[in-house]
């Protein structure tokens, strides 16, 4: 049996089919193109589907189930995607337009459970029922399961760790408010701290790594120029660091997960973000004794694919 | 039938007898008096319990069981407390200690923990099934209920939500660390501010509230000064109470739990707390929608009384 997973960003449809072994057999992708009606993009994700079926000779019949991860707030009982900030399918049932293009039991769920699902059955956090997944990004998403369970809070929006203030009257965020973690943790946060320090240290490998184009300098150049020793990347990445981690141990004395597992853009960088995240942990979180397992994801981008694919074992 | 709760605590052992319909009939209390043997503690608690009951009538076969409340980390399972700053009952086992002198089931849960079932069972929370109970006094302490049942996180340790960061390389806390909600929202915080602020403005309402004796600054007097419209003292009350709201913002946000309760010392300034914080957490949840019940503590100090005599209910 075959499982397939699709995951619809704000930039890309991302298709995977999976085998009953949790890997991935092949994937394939196309733009989201942000705007356009839903029609477009749910038909173009099952287009995707199907064609990866036949160029794999797997018939429809051999496959189980399409689970579909959407970002934003979904209301699962209703099959609606209720609130996104990318996306505006909140007027239809997902669940109801996607089974008229394909005849396959459909499930749905928040993109950044997807990951954390996907993590937990067969990635970095196997083993674990208690994962907080935190991808560091464009923002700071968390997908956070408790006793094998999605956990949604009683309304159904909880688990937005990213906008826990962590710097009262700190950083504008996206949200509105000031000081949360993702003004601090965000690919984004560390973008905006390397373009500022760029503009002020000419001098600096930050700015000559775009050659003074400062609007090219991303959080990667950021970390490239702490690898060439470059003392003002190398203070931006111990501040960025450190915020991370003061984000990761209040969600370790909250709730005490058996892993935390790292994913986005940001996760690419690997022990250069983890091994300094961790000492952090080691010595600030409460009582002294960090049990929870860091790690970054090991199922890279493709978490969410995965997780989608076996959405079918429920984790309500 | 009827249920004995007991909740030891660093400065007094109190003890309640409750009714089926979550009643105390009668309650009374004795110093803990720190730094004595564990055989003392327990001894009076079980002692203050057999007095209750027979100035009540009521005999041990009326009686369903005892609870009790203990201030620390518990290991349940071992029935020990594994971790506590006033008592030294860690290498005890607390449930056959206390079964040695009374012969009833007998149950044990962090104090915290106690104060939220109470509340959730008979209190302001009476309904819910997901409730985050605060106590703002000399800490900052938190009891986190999810469906109906105890949070603990995956290794006993979780739900310590006093000791998350609000402000990074803020004020200095117990626990070590920096900027923790505790520093700046229990009443140890608003007294600290208070005493600060008498020594810089000797014209304040603070300071002529002690007449001018600073160390009897408590909590109280700060609110007192509020009361009487000194500039100084309103705006301690003013940044106090954006503190609180930050810390529940954040827990909101991360759990949307159906209601809040705020006990401990600070709870008796009911409204003076409640509406601002409720103000703020309206205007700053995410998503702009504020579906959480925000309340005072309806049990008031007997919560823990009341949780403990209902753990035999179990919330596990």
């Amino acid at each position: 049996m075959y499982y397939l997973g699709a995951d619809i960003g704000g930039t890309n449809i991302s298709v995977g089919i999976v085998d009953k072994d949790c890997k991935i057999i092949d994937k394939a992708s196309t733009p989201t193109i942000q705007g356009r009606d839903y029609h477009g993009i749910i038909g173009d994700m099952v287009k995707l589907c199907k064609e990866l079926a036949e160029k794999n000779n797997i018939a429809l019949s051999e496959i189980n189930s399409l689970g579909i991860g959407l970002p934003g707030l979904l209301d699962k009982k209703k099959g609606r995607l209720v609130y996104a900030s990318n996306l505006s399918f909140d007027h239809i049932n997902v669940i109801d337009e996607v089974k008229k293009l394909i005849d396959l039991p459909i499930y749905i769920e928040n993109d950044a459970n997807c990951a954390a699902i996907g993590e937990m059955v067969c990635g970095a956090a196997h083993g674990n029922k208690n994962v907080i997944y935190i991808t560091l990004g464009t923002g700071v998403g968390a997908g956070i399961i408790l006793n094998g369970k999605v956990f949604r809070g009683a309304f159904g929006g909880g688990g937005e760790a990213g906008h826990m203030v962590i710097r009262a009257e700190g950083e504008m965020c996206t949200c509105g408010r000031k000081g949360c973690w993702e003004a601090y943790a965000s690919a984004t946060a560390l973008r905006r701290e390397g373009r500022i320090a760029a503009a002020k240290y000419p001098n600096s490998e930050i700015y000559n790594l775009v050659d003074g184009n400062i609007k090219l300098i991303d959080a990667k150049t950021v970390f490239d120029a702490a690898d060439l020793n470059d003392k003002v990347a190398l203070e931006i990445v111990d501040i960025y660091t450190k915020c991370v981690a003061i984000g990761l141990v209040n969600l370790v004395n909250i709730f005490e997960p058996e892993a935390i597992v790292i994913g986005g853009g940001i996760c690419a960088q690997g022990d250069r973000v983890i091994k300094p995240v961790t000492k952090i942990l080691s010595e600030r979180v409460y009582g002294g004794v960090l049990k929870t397992k860091v790690c970054v994801a090991s199922l890279g981008n493709d978490a969410g694919i995965v997780g989608a694919a076996m959405l079918y074992k429920n984790f309500d």
